[in-house]
């Protein structure tokens, strides 16, 4: 940022600018003067002629400046792997601004691959404890009443990565790219099971996908789940897409991601859960004590710095810290920042209003004084939920282990800028 | 929609699907029983076998079943033209769902061309009637607190289609495509302007785009654009696409499109408008008495129904009537739907939060008896401004005027269910 001639110019030259950094900024309420690099009369003089551009056409493609991508791995710290091992891909939590993820960059979390269904075949079955069974095509979905939400999805094995050790040279995506939020729509579960006569002694629900993999889960029918749970089509405005479920997959908002369950194909509704493998083997969390919680499906409050984050380099003088934060129980109420390892902590500004169960960004400008620190963030839902620090939940749940982790994510800043995934 | 065995089916076999239509709608509040096509068994069991899917990769694709695309247009009704002829491309408002619309779908209007510029070498000047004129680097920019906002954008030009007279045979697309709505981010244009030390008497700004055309308007510095306008670099969670402005555009929530100026490169303060050509020759109202109507700068009150909508089919029974509405003055408050007409109208259902100066989605269920007749949607915006009928609209505007069509669409059905774009 420069000054342009005509008032204070240094020089005295009017058509010139002026080389000195921008120092206006901490008058105006910038802490710092070290704004990133400055601009000058050459490297505007520098700026490409202006020439017509590209024909318009049926898709707005990203700019070849914008290297943005997820990252396929094999699980916790299998990267660089062949693409037929990954079983998950991690949304660029740091190349993202705003709340919404592009569709294309949602996180992804796969147990057989990426089916694309014909939606002009594809059925879904509701049978159980009701009254009248039903198979619903997707133009009968599509004819009743829906609704449209913000919401975020995570990966209950979000943030495995740092679960045991922190390894030091990973970035944000690496720790924490299974989360993304979208604007979801689709008909309410309710609506459906206004039709089905749904027993009310029914306080379950089986949620089925339609990949090989047959994903299912058991679901507890409380108020809370009735009144928010989206029979899902559309996805940011356009059909889900193929690995978010298409054509239709289960929303439950605040929800742990597997229980969203993808190209859903059957409801079956009954009065107890049907203990599938992905609720007896796969999804349970082994606690420190040796015992096993089942069923531990509401996501935490949790919450991410992603700028500065991992691998990034930073310069003394003036940052600005942005990052995200989210909860399964509601709103996020507060968001805290520590520039000094958690001594200290200060209630930071949202970019913009906090939607419940949808991920907020909040913001602080920081003045960095080149000395080694440690930044970290910390959420408050409106529930009163506050995020822990890493050593009280690891006190709590042990290192067995993989599930809901929502620890506080410290990075650690060296002498050089650089940027570091370390523990506390 | 079929009923599954076991109760009350026909041959009273229990593993056979029930072909009766599926009557239960009436009962359960669904007007009709005529409802897309039926399940049979047939096509259950005709489910194709599930098989693992593709691998994950770094972005998830659209599914091979969803053809949705932007259609590039060379003015009203010129259409199926050369790529290098078109000046927008129109947003598929029939196949969106929800509220959002995709970053690569978004309607999109260029004076010359989509050019990709370099954000390392792009800078911001901002002069004129202030203490300090500055310029600005990207990464200056990005190091600023910044604002996220959902906001419509809306082609002045939108709607001209049906200006004069209507082609029976075109989409929604064609009639409505140039409006579309976004999550956008970026700092606030008061930030900046409290860096710059504005001259208390600058009431007006120039903003000019880097693109060849170096589209240029004068806007005026009113307290409600003070309030809103963004200096954005940010779409939908990402950086802008090209097409939209990449790196940088002018975001000023509920006025016409082209004062959003893309790839932004010049702000200039001054007490009155410059008088570009484009608010002298261009974006100025032919009026009935001969008159030009200059600055006519915020979007009105509009709605439109995009299901069912122009060159659809549908069929006697129960429909689902949906659309958007929208208002550069604020929030939707109601939207109105008529099935005869015109002739009465009823307050429809909204699928989510009316966000002030963003679209929103409405949705009526409705049982057409097969008789020919017109829908038509109209939208109340909260500062009580109602979308005018096309024939008090053209009363008041005249037919010489090409821009901020905001008339009520008319759909009308013939008695083989075949919808038509009918002026009123």
């Amino acid at each position: 940022m420069k000054m342009l001639s005509g008032h204070s110019n240094a020089d005295g030259s009017p058509e010139r600018l002026n080389r000195r950094r921008f120092l206006v900024a901490a008058s105006a309420g910038l802490a710092g003067s070290a704004l990133a690099e400055s601009a000058t009369a050459e490297s505007l003089a520098d700026v490409p002629a202006r020439e017509p551009g590209a024909d318009l056409s049926g898709f707005s493609a990203r700019s070849q400046y914008v290297k943005i991508s997820r990252i396929p791995e094999a699980g916790p710290g299998r990267r660089n792997i062949d693409p037929s091992e990954a079983i998950n891909s991690k949304a660029p939590l740091q190349d993202l601004v705003g709340t919404i993820t592009p569709s294309d960059l949602h996180y992804e979390r796969s147990h057989s691959g990426v089916v694309d269904l014909d939606p002009a075949r594809h059925r879904l079955l509701v049978h159980g404890m009701v009254e009248r069974p039903l198979v619903f095509s997707m133009d009968d979905l599509k004819s009743m009443p829906a609704v449209t939400r913000t919401a975020f999805l995570e990966c209950t094995g979000n943030g495995w990565e740092n679960w045991k050790k922190a390894d030091e040279n990973v970035t944000v995506q690496n720790t924490h790219g299974l989360v993304s939020t979208n604007e979801w729509t689709g008909v309410p579960l309710k609506f459906v099971i206004g039709l089905l006569g749904k027993d009310p002694a029914s306080t379950w629900m089986l949620a089925e996908g339609g990949d090989a993999a047959g994903v299912a889960r058991s679901i507890p029918l409380t108020e809370e789940i009735l009144d928010e749970a989206i029979l899902a089509y559309g996805q940011n405005g356009e059909p889900l897409r193929p690995a978010h479920g298409f054509p239709l997959r289960l929303l439950l908002p605040g929800m742990e991601g597997n229980l969203n369950i993808k190209w859903l194909r059957r409801l079956k509704f009954g009065d107890q859960p049907w203990m599938t493998r992905w609720e007896t083997a796969r999804y349970t969390q082994l606690l420190a004590n040796g015992k096993a919680r089942q069923f531990q499906l509401r996501m935490e409050t949790n919450s991410v710095i992603t700028q500065p984050s991992g691998t990034m380099v930073i310069r003394p003088g003036r940052n600005r810290i942005t990052g995200l934060a989210w909860s399964g129980h509601g709103r996020i109420a507060k968001v805290e920042v520590s520039t000094d390892g958690a001594r200290t902590w200060q209630e930071v500004a949202l970019t913009g209003p906090a939607l419940p169960k949808a991920q907020v960004r909040f913001q602080l400008d920081w003045a960095w004084d080149g000395k080694p620190t440690k930044i970290v963030s910390r959420s408050t839902d409106e529930k009163g939920n506050v995020q822990p620090d890493r050593k009280s939940f690891i006190a709590a749940m042990g290192t067995n282990a993989l599930f809901h982790y929502n620890a506080q994510q410290t990075w650690g800043i060296d002498e050089s800028g650089r940027v570091r995934n370390v523990l506390d």
